[in-house]
């Protein structure tokens, strides 16, 4: 099986990596950044191509576009692994769109073009019979979506919650353990690299939310949006409200959950029993489906990484070239 | 797709009931007992035969064996659900061998068989070209090996760490919560329908140590057997090993636990920080896995239950109604 790479940070590079590196009968046709590209029918020179873009700051032929490689390389699944644009999805929706119109099978990590698009790349997918898988876009390692469709097939899924921001869990992990206010432990995430420079995005609950909508609109097909997630952040969380849940042995995490019986879709701090699987500690994410046969299931991992989101996106290359492309 | 049953204890019951409610494709054209069978290649009517079953003790004809049903009945997958025999394995293992041999799928929730001959009927189901499929074998609802097959493709498993026994686990979160010794707790547990009146099986961690062979054989396929697991119990632990446990913020588990690279494959009470992922409550099931890529995944369920056993059996059905008798 043939695979072309758009988009080369921690993510890209971790799955070029290990797509080198292991005996998948997978190999990788064409390479773009967002200054260059490179394409060979044969197989790229992986190893040359990471040490230029970690010397040169691009990984190939200036004269080639991202573009270029979606229309011009010889591949069976693009893997779009561009960075997230929550608001418009570009430039990875453009490219999903392409490749989906050229019947290319995606895998992506890039939330941003499913939670704006995902009845319409669905559409589109099946209509030029090829999949779009998207692992890596909800909890980093964990395989939240592969559990979903084949773990719990069957089951009628009743909710779903998680901890979906390693950064969050981690301020809230810090003020409760060590006492810090929000501020403290913030200024700690960014230290450590847990946080960005403005860290909007994260401790506002958008990242979770984005994620809630992709989770819910796979699991019920409702086309909900970002503006129908109810949202309350981490920012104005004192020591004092964790104290006051330590009292009771219960913690605060923040919890995206959807349960479409009680039309409740919402990202918000909850206090939550100590006990409870979804108490995680530091940036681990976890999710719980609650299911009519299963019951509850509890999935705990990381949910970031170069490596660990590589791992997401092999298993969807796998299953890819297991379903569709050795079939045909 | 049609389906046979053999066993209509707890297990057999759910699936029999679920399958009925769900719409899933699948008929159920014969049901065996350890007293009984019918058999019907038009589908049978499960609500009378569960009637029939819960009145008399038996469910249909006492003409028809369960050999009968394996023999004679036009199924699609056999689903062996008769009670678990960790010494000799039967009559399940006998029940499988036949199933395969007439080229039909199986389905489990057996672990003696498993246990005993995992080789020899993978090796028989390779050679009839059908799937031998046991989900619900450990961890009850937990979809453990569809995780290990799907979610986490191409990830080297470097180890595996489980609590695989919920009627430890309860006594065990008993005797630390409450400060009961191991009498007053296995005496509640036995109260609460979760420990058998012999409860050697369970307590000296022989059962955990049987789902661990059944995971060791899956992932690493090197033919260990019961006897290759170094073994201790829960039942000699006094409140004070706990007491002291707590004091350092831990708590103590029985862990099952298989490390290639160390030759260990072990079951034993360990001391565990309370916030390990592995630490849950009662009778729930945890299994942590550990990979290269996707680093540690640990998943949390119900390890016990009809309907949640059925639900790994109905993933398992699924699983082969859409892979194998779709395709055919």
């Amino acid at each position: 099986m043939k695979i072309a790479i758009l988009g080369l940070g921690a993510v890209g590079k971790g799955v070029t990596e290990m797509v080198a590196s292991k005996d998948l009968g997978i190999s990788i046709t064409g390479i773009a950044d967002s200054k260059s590209g490179c394409i060979d029918s044969s197989g790229l020179n992986t190893k040359s191509i990471l040490v230029k873009k970690q010397k040169k700051g691009f990984c190939g032929d200036k004269a080639l576009s991202a573009e270029d490689v979606i229309k011009k390389a010889d591949y069976d699944v693009l893997v779009e692994v561009t960075p997230t644009n929550a608001t418009t999805g570009e430039p990875g929706l453009s490219y999903i769109r392409q490749a989906l119109k050229r019947k290319k099978h995606v895998v992506t990590s890039n939330k941003g073009p499913l939670a704006l698009a995902y009845k319409e790349l669905q559409t589109l997918a099946k209509k030029n019979g090829v999949a779009l898988r998207f692992e890596a876009t909800v909890g980093g390692a964990i395989p939240i979506f592969h559990t979903l469709e084949h773990g719990l097939a069957g089951n009628e899924i009743l909710a779903i919650f998680g901890v979906l921001n390693g950064t969050c869990n981690y301020i809230l992990t810090r003020m409760a353990d060590e006492g810090l206010t929000y501020e403290q432990a913030l200024l700690e995430a960014r230290e450590m690299g847990y946080a960005e420079a403005d860290p909007t995005y994260d401790v506002q609950g958008i990242d979770a939310a984005i994620k809630l909508v992709i989770l819910a609109n796979t699991i019920w097909g409702d086309g909900v949006k970002l503006d129908d997630v109810n949202r309350t952040g981490i920012d104005l969380l004192t020591p004092d409200a964790l104290k006051l849940a330590e009292e009771e042995d219960c913690t605060i995490r923040l919890i995206a959950e959807a349960i479409p019986k009680k039309k409740l879709l919402r990202v918000a701090p909850r206090i939550i029993e100590k006990s409870h699987p979804l108490v995680v500690e530091g940036t681990l994410n976890a999710i719980t489906i609650e299911t009519d046969m299963a019951k509850e299931i509890t999935l705990i991992g990381k949910g970031a990484g170069s490596i660990e989101t590589a791992s997401a996106i092999i298993g969807d290359l796998l299953y890819i070239r297991d379903r569709y492309v050795e079939r045909a």
